[in-house]
């Protein structure tokens, strides 16, 4: 006799993720981060005043997936001047990158030049539910702590911090946010960790159903942290739209498969051919003038599950790789 | 005063893999996986009804090795257009990989349409004890718990279940039993961190002594799954002859370590230069027509450790693994 | 209102060690290493009646880096031949690197050809505090129990165990001693993972100060153990001299990086050139006729993150790896 049982509810990214958070918290001088409270939050300092690392960035990478995600620093192969990267696969790549590790809850606070602005990533978002693509996938989280990270350099103000556990349904004293400025160490690993994250969303984007795909795996070549902002965000861009290869499982036809291979790699867009802070400066800063369909890897390979073809789309170009890592703004 | 302890037994094979059964079954939610429950043996559906993933490939792989290996997916190299794989190691690789790994363990129930068949592999084969490798490497498991990897695409029929307990010599309730069919997330992961397994099997086939064998690694190219079985043990297998590479490390005269490098290749196999898949089809679906000297790694290196002198044999085919890799059947 | 947490003070290498400690010995038969009391001290051959392993060496590695390093076994670019290697990091590279895994204490007792000689390696070092390294790292540990690091083939005397535990302060029985032969297989491994603490050292020697490197990551190839010493001393050199890359990230002016970049590789050394063993046998074994700047990673990338530029140094060299790992002495 069989008895099935059914099917399993999807797991809470605020309970795989706490443990990640203790563990952090607790290694905070093996990691180099600074702890202070603001407002009651647990604030992580990941290279405001305090130095991070690479690897505290690899945690607070898998972290920002809810602990769904596995992120490896080693050789990555493309950019022969450059042989270290990133490499992340995910249990549940939907769930880790588009519910958890998405840059997607904009968070401000005040006006003109003491403004506080960031995009919240990072599995406390599913507890905010403060976009419109968490119904998409259908995912609410239920629980009585969040934490989030901010790619920012500056503290955010005690009252947005009451406003983000308020917004969670929480205590301020169970919230924990990581901050990790662009250019230090920990915030160009978890950036260029983002490079299967960027690849869904982008195929999000593209109107591809989320619930067909069915796992994914990216790598991406380490910039050299440091500089500036514009040039630490310069090359973060690139490490993933010049440098990132992604391999995407899909069930469905053949030919949307093909498709989403051709139009899912950065080539597809009309700003692709040079380094992201050039087309930045360009658009004299304005984010929103640049093409959005830039915004994805290099180089995919699309599997459709059902037929067992693949698609290639894309292509590296270590060129712009070299230059958009050797140059500073 | 210098007191030597005895040489310490061999480890238990179920022990060491009890937590990871364990926590394979705590996290089957996060990991998509199955769970149900026939003839009282807890059955972990990893590609059938669920969707696995290659994350689960990854720890059912290290399960199957009796705990005793460790399985990374990442950048492999040789493959041009397939850039990510699998790389396994082992504390040690004769008992997890043959001991453990090796899929040896003939089962079947029933006959004609309906009959179910499959190999067993897994720390569960130390316990059952069904073959004779286990005299030539002396070794026996005791224990009150038993794990099998079955690469199928149906749930085995209770009666089965039962017949492998009491071989075990254990409960039903205290037997899991995962399944992963070869076009799976998790079956072709599973499939493909049998590399070093492979080359070891061929090793004992050529008549090399196992224990001799002190230490090795291996790595493959992760095939894209899905499509039906034939394709999918095509590209399975292709993954390992035409681009999997081992590093054996064995003691011994250099002469037959030279001659283990020259043997151990699949380009020593009459069979050596088509995608198995065509080997397959032209031997009529004859499993047992098809030279047993073709599976065996592409490429292997071969340490004499005694002199410290290393051989060379085989070469990738990175050719035929694009060619495996990109067609259906 | 925001209060800020005092800067946190340096992790104690003991204690981070201690459970990579406890766990060795209580995987002693699964890692086939053997365990002994020596002086009432906790013995661990890792390579000399017990066979140790790859495994084995990588575990070693990490307590070596007092627990503040990562090391992994896989693909590594740069030499055809030799396609696997070691890929090292650090939350902390100069207290894991210069204050743990660098072999700087000298140990030794008796004379004659009886005599017992060792570079005492490993987190006990900063407990021993023999090395006036110590105070400009401005490091001191304590603790009840200290682990070490051994690169030899014999077990050291009763004698020198009660030396080591007195001047660590702590009970004999509190001491751990890993011992891995040059030549073994969990030696090769944790000598070649000193990748990057090879780099450090080298800084060190050129006056760059310590206190501005601010992460790292190494690798290079695993060449194959066994053979004599000298075989596995060259080869274990070469690895890093002509087949390891470093990326270092440190503070300070451009051109001050930029120096470091051009003198940290080993071909800044008139020694660079020929495989070790040659060198060392040229100057019939006088190790301190060998230039000392010869010993650094083969390739470097040394950033400036404080404006984000980078500089690159040295190359590659991959014949010199071929030939030395194929060659015996």
């Amino acid at each position: 006799m069989t008895t099935e049982t059914p099917s399993a509810p999807s797991p809470s990214l605020a309970a795989l993720a706490a443990p990640l958070v203790e563990r952090l918290v607790a290694d905070a001088a093996v990691l180099r981060l600074g702890l202070q409270r603001v407002g009651g939050a647990c604030v992580v300092d990941a290279g405001i005043g305090h130095p991070g690392g690479l690897e505290a960035g690899r945690r607070i990478a898998e972290l920002c997936m809810g602990g769904l995600g596995r992120v490896a620093l080693g050789p990555v192969p493309g950019v022969a001047d450059w042989p270290f990267g990133v490499t992340v696969h995910s249990a549940q790549p939907v769930l880790a990158c588009l519910g958890s590790q998405y840059a997607g809850w904009s968070l401000s606070h005040g006006s003109g030049k003491g403004a506080f602005f960031a995009l919240g990533s990072g599995p406390g978002r599913a507890l905010a539910r403060q976009e419109t693509l968490f119904d998409e996938l259908g995912y609410r989280d239920r629980a009585d702590s969040a934490a989030f990270v901010l790619e920012v350099g500056t503290v955010p103000p005690a009252e947005l911090v009451a406003h983000i556990a308020a917004t969670c349904g929480i205590a301020a004293e169970r919230l924990t946010l990581v901050l990790t400025p662009t250019q230090s160490l920990a915030g160009t690993t978890q950036v260029v960790a983002r490079v299967l994250e960027v690849a869904l969303h982008k195929l999000h984007a593209l109107g591809f159903p989320l619930d067909r795909v069915v796992d994914g795996i990216g790598m991406a070549p380490l910039p050299p942290p440091g500089g500036g902002f514009l040039t630490a965000m310069g090359r973060t861009n690139d490490a993933i739209l010049y440098g990132g290869t992604v391999h995407l499982h899909v069930t469905g036809p053949d030919d949307e498969a093909e498709d989403l291979a051709k139009r899912l790699p950065s080539s597809a867009s009309r700003d692709h051919g040079r380094p992201f802070a050039e087309v930045f400066a360009a658009v004299k800063g304005d984010f929103y003038a640049i093409d959005s369909m830039l915004f994805s890897p290099a180089r995919v390979i699309v599997t459709a599950i059902d037929s067992g073809r693949s698609f290639h789309g894309g292509a590296l170009t270590p060129d712009l790789v070299e230059r958009s890592f050797r140059d500073v703004r």
